[in-house]
């Protein structure tokens, strides 16, 4: 990066003087345009760039890469499986202990920390970003749904995507969409930096590496099952959501069963949901997305002018959070109407995450249905939102939008009452 | 109510004509200005009350109100519970059945549908609204929290408030923060009307009464605790929040355990957490609320521009349900700061639902918190939306405005980790 003339790269140790003030650290990779530095009390302070001078104290010094290939001669027989590192506690091995920069989760990197890792599989990794997950957004699930794409076509057997859990369901559920896929996808992160003694990444990774050469296509999200760190799940990428702020149990399969669980200490795959085999799907890439669409979550009292407000900014799509069976207040429908009349896709979700939304029970309901609104039957309120901004990027017209949110595309609904 | 010059009663029986179609049917409470018909097949049907012709065809004929007093002669030693009604599913009984519209849940419909009751307590009556739960706002709780107050001062040893299980929680909490009481505050509902066989409504009602009676004061929640229908939980009415859209355990205490259960057959109540207990609190209303608050979920690449929505609008609380720990992302920042420096009160809570708020770990959360956010610990999103109404109707101090979030008022923070 280029800062004041001066070109610098994310680990270097610098000094910026700024209003008086010094600040002595490492740079950060940065997406804002302001700097950041991880200080030597591990935390981070960010600067604006403008009015403020910065010395070069230190060069980073990269790792050395040494491709998987060149210490796995003698197993070429194993199956390739591809890294894509998007960030997150995972990748933050170093991070929190020393506060320096490393926090790629290479090849390298992984092998090193997790030798098991090697008698699962070879790998290829690439660093698509270096983001804290709230971060995200829809330009890099595209970045990150095309470069998925590309490792297949180079032959990848399997991917393994390293990334924040804050918002791992959105861009599993987004590339669940974006990418018909005839290999595993496994999204795969932690919920407790490696420098601590209770951290999940190692045997998260590991069971993600299982589930990478298994024979379980589409996108997955693996994490820890239980508090006995014994097994992780293999949740559906549309069919998951976190609920915990800091558990290792945290991710949990909403409205059908896990697909799986991966026995930690054996390897051992026990199947226990449905799923689409190895190379049964043709590979397909389908990475065009409107994010014209935002997500209301309503409560009580909440006057119905936010639709107003996004009926003004030309968005396309909403999706409601309502209660119970999927209802707001009943002086919201004139206004909904109005949003579908304008145009507008508006479906209607469920604030008690589990269960099934259904509009035809109360009168409340069948009027928000002769109102145009579309009932997203059992799928999560996130995962509505990305599927629709994923059908508003492959079509504009109303009975296909209609007909795509209510069909089952990528097992974001089930429609059998199992649970 | 006044239709076309002429006067009806909920419960009439009528013939409407508009655009040449024909309508037959029962009128139903309607609060939005429109005529709502029950018709014969079950459903609903709202009509715009212009340009229509209505004729009568039946009286409705309510059922004579005997006070539960004239039954129960010989049993004055039974404590004097009120119930208060708000409408909602448990009041629905013939509702659904018949299609009409005696859904009060008088005492006297309460003790001839629920005969076991009268072996609880003596019983009041006071029908306080008949609405669905998702129109509820805080005229409403206000409305409720003085019915509470003047039920206590009139001598009632426990009040028992049916009410939709949409909104439940929401007023819970409500009431939670607005009456200070010596004895139980029971909410209760039902998931399945009285006339579907797996209907919740008299297990739900009786175990209602056994808390009404018993030795925990202040505001809970009683419900179905499992399929197997032998028991009730208590939840702490700032603890508990509706997880399912059907299943008749949809509510659960979230970040505690349950304060109690009630074993339906035997009525004994079995302690499993913390309680206040009778008489120890004074009788105390406080009953403003500012409702100017606003709750938003965020959502990847959501932009910020929604909090000058609120800003513009004169809005003076902000509760964010952030990702994770507690997580925006960081573009989100200027503007929180610029909210914040307006007088704005800013509480971020977890779209985890269960958890902690945290942003001490992450070096944006701490820009956050830099920016004036308030951490809301393990709140609930919808309690502290509630709660902020309820503090800033007590106070503009931004410093007792921040005292009072982060304080345990109510039980609505937990300071332990129990969970």
């Amino acid at each position: 990066m280029i800062i004041n003339g001066q070109e610098f790269a994310d680990g270097d140790r610098v000094r910026v003087r700024l209003n008086r003030r010094s600040y002595e650290g490492i740079l950060m990779p940065s997406r804002s345009g302001n700097i950041v530095l991880k200080m030597t009390n591990g935390y981070n302070v960010g600067l604006s760039p403008e009015n403020l001078t910065i010395e070069l104290l230190e060069k980073s010094t990269p790792p050395a890469l040494k491709t998987a290939q060149h210490r796995h001669q003698g197993k070429q027989e194993l199956p390739t499986v591809s890294i894509l590192s998007t960030g997150g506690t995972i990748a933050s091995r170093v991070d929190y202990r020393t506060g320096a920069v490393s926090s790629q989760f290479t090849p390298d990197d992984i092998l090193e920390s997790i030798p098991e890792l090697s008698e699962i599989a070879l790998y290829r990794g690439e660093v698509l970003s270096m983001i804290f997950s709230e971060d995200m957004d829809a330009s890099i699930w595209i970045d990150l749904a095309r470069a998925v794409h590309r490792h297949i076509m180079g032959g990848a057997r399997g991917i393994i995507i390293t990334h924040g859990t804050d918002t791992m369901t959105f861009t599993a559920a987004a590339l669940s969409f974006m990418v018909q896929s005839p290999i595993p996808i496994v999204l795969v992160g932690s919920q407790r930096s490696s420098d601590r003694p209770s951290s999940d990444n190692a045997m998260n990774a590991i069971c993600a590496a299982r589930v990478a050469v298994s024979d379980i296509s589409g996108v997955t999200v693996v994490m820890h099952g239980s508090t006995s760190d014994d097994f992780c799940y293999v949740h559906r990428g549309t069919k998951v959501r976190k609920l915990h702020t800091s558990a290792r149990t945290a991710f949990q399969s909403v409205n059908e069963t896990p697909i799986a669980k991966v026995n930690y200490r054996t390897g051992e795959i026990i199947y226990t949901g449905d799923h689409i085999k190895r190379d049964e799907k043709e590979l397909k890439l389908m990475d065009q997305m409107d994010c014209r669409c935002a997500l209301i979550k309503f409560y009580p009292g909440m006057p119905p002018d936010i639709i107003s407000f996004y009926i003004d900014r030309g968005y396309r799509g909403i999706i409601i959070e309502g209660t119970g069976l999927g209802h707001v207040n009943r002086n919201w429908t004139p206004m909904i109407r109005k949003a579908v009349e304008s145009g507008m896709t508006v479906v209607m979700t469920s604030q008690c995450i589990n269960g099934r939304v259904c509009d035809r029970v109360y009168s409340t309901g069948i009027d928000l249905l002769n109102a145009g609104v579309i009932e997203a039957q059992d799928m999560l309120a996130e995962v509505a939102l990305v599927k629709l901004m994923w059908v508003l990027g492959q079509t504009s017209d109303p009975t296909e939008i209609r007909h795509m949110m209510t069909a089952d595309i990528s097992g974001e609904i089930n429609w059998r009452s199992s649970i």
